[in-house]
């Protein structure tokens, strides 16, 4: 049986910034944001545009972060939710960087860093910048009704994040490493619901958590946290079950990007966020924060997407899933 | 100044697959094609899931011809135009085969050969599959008109093409080899016409055929073919221009996928075909059978995709494009 995770030689997160909105902001993890701005539309006259330009200025604070300029990136991964990953094709128009356009849904900064560490650990570039995001009302508007039409929502569907996130990779030695990616099947639970996708990502997650702990050196024990992005309440429950029934108990360590950016309780979130930026912006600033500090030695981070369209659920097809893993951990070790 | 050409050290095409609709088949390069299907509706209800069968027909005919089963591919690379790129999530739902999916509109098939080239030449993987479709009356639905409105169209836009590419790479010997890749920027010519994407793209596939030519140790007189996909014959002449403004004379040898695949004189084509599917299949059916046969020693092949959404035409905002090369050659060399 052919080996499936990636092993990386020496790949290192060199800066990583975070851009959100205001409901984010005001969330229990809004104080590690790099940004938030208050104006949902970002000071233009559109949702869409609204994200390529909150993707364009998380993109200009890592160059600031990293202290490197835009002429000195390599090569850059990324994509977003919309229509044919507008937002990341217009915030990176200006800036002349090659670029390779990627789209897993929420699993795409989970994918980009794999591919991007790939890259980078083989000195096919020497450094790669991953981008991705998403904008609560673009998305509302795309995949359910505009927000003008101020319709309801049922208990299990997730809020899409106005979020975004950047990373800088390259081989030089930093206090973040990517020392593993595990590149996830397409699993289809049969869920045609397009307001349950938790559920409909739930084994996607499950199989490629379970097939990491059986290929990897590492254990359940390695790891301080195992977090998926993005699940929400629903899924997250899901996904415990389903890898309890396959011998894996981590309910003490498995969180979710989805579950840990909005307060249950006090913001109207229904089952929790979701979005290529939720797991984005929350591994940019949270975790990386903690692994820097050292409050967290290692974390397998979880990108989950939901691979419909609106089409696709009109013509009752169930939603295909897909789980990207990424084992991140202190660089030092 | 970082070189930005990857080089492969071994990297080869085991096999290749097409499948196209009628008026391909009909078209100058109809024998080449593997598979044509004279229903439009490749047997299904809708022109999306017609689009997602064509995609897994055709991955299934290059099951055949590699002689290898969906549980022996290590990784694919693959996407489409349809929003969400769900004709490939979609045609591989039921593979299990672990999946990047990528999004570069036209160009998206240089772009999975260029990376999934990387991975399997770095012994990331032990295989890859790359594949990507686009259809005729899909694309009319989601970027123009449906087709039961009978619009008719301006003489600068492209056709897009109803078929399917899919290749399989790997590390040993064969009669074909991707040597050579170069990812391309994102460039904004400042054209907002969507039935003028040649235009719109030509100035990406000028910078990335000038800039391969700058780098590589090749020169344009050890190429036989330089073959753009999908410019048509407006894109294709403001092309031959701006690389003769660069002292780059390639009359001779330049084609493009759009400008072959259909007969200007008989067939009603407009500035010829365009789509994920058109060099995908031209470069899997022609350009492969004359490099297998000696015919063709080596090609340049240069995807080049207009990235912009239909939304991003509302806004009135110009239309970023970019363009990949993919150096092939006779594998016995």
């Amino acid at each position: 049986m052919e080996k499936n995770i990636i092993s990386y030689d020496s790949c290192y997160i060199q800066a990583s910034s975070s851009t959100v909105g205001n409901k984010e902001h005001f969330g229990p993890l809004g104080n590690y944001f790099d940004l938030y701005e208050e104006d949902e539309y970002f000071g233009c006259n559109n949702f869409q545009s609204a994200e390529t330009e909150m993707a364009r200025r998380n993109m200009n604070i890592l160059f600031k972060k990293a202290d490197i300029s835009e002429e000195d990136i390599s090569l850059c991964f990324g994509g977003d939710l919309l229509n044919q990953c507008a937002a990341t094709n217009f915030a990176l128009r200006d800036t002349g960087i090659p670029y390779i356009g990627l789209y897993g849904a929420c699993s795409t900064i989970a994918e980009s860093l794999i591919c991007a560490s790939v890259f980078v650990d083989n000195f096919v570039c020497r450094n790669a910048l991953c981008m991705t995001s998403s904008h609560f009302c673009s998305a509302e508007r795309q995949y359910r009704f505009p927000l003008e039409y101020g319709s309801t929502r049922t208990p299990t569907s997730q809020n899409t994040v106005t979020g975004a996130g950047a990373y800088l990779i390259s081989r030089k030695k930093s206090d973040v490493r990517i020392e593993e990616g595990l590149i996830g099947k397409i699993i289809d639970s049969n869920i045609s619901d397009p307001n349950n996708m938790g559920a409909a990502m739930a084994n996607a997650a499950a199989d490629t958590i379970t097939r990491f702990f059986c290929e990897s050196r590492y254990t359940q024990d390695d790891f301080d946290v195992i977090c998926t992005g993005d699940l929400g309440f629903e899924g997250l429950e899901i996904t415990k079950k389903l890898l309890e029934s396959n011998g894996l108990y981590l309910s003490d360590k498995l969180y979710d990007c989805g579950e840990m950016i909005y307060d249950r309780e006090k913001q109207d979130c229904n089952s929790g966020g979701s979005g290529c930026g939720c797991m984005a912006s929350v591994l940019a600033s949270y975790f990386i924060e903690k692994i820097k500090k050292g409050e967290l030695s290692r974390i397998l981070a979880v990108g989950t997407g939901a691979l419909h369209n609106p089409c696709t659920i009109l013509e009752k097809k169930s939603i295909p899933a897909v789980a990207h893993a990424v084992n991140i951990c202190g660089g030092t070790k």
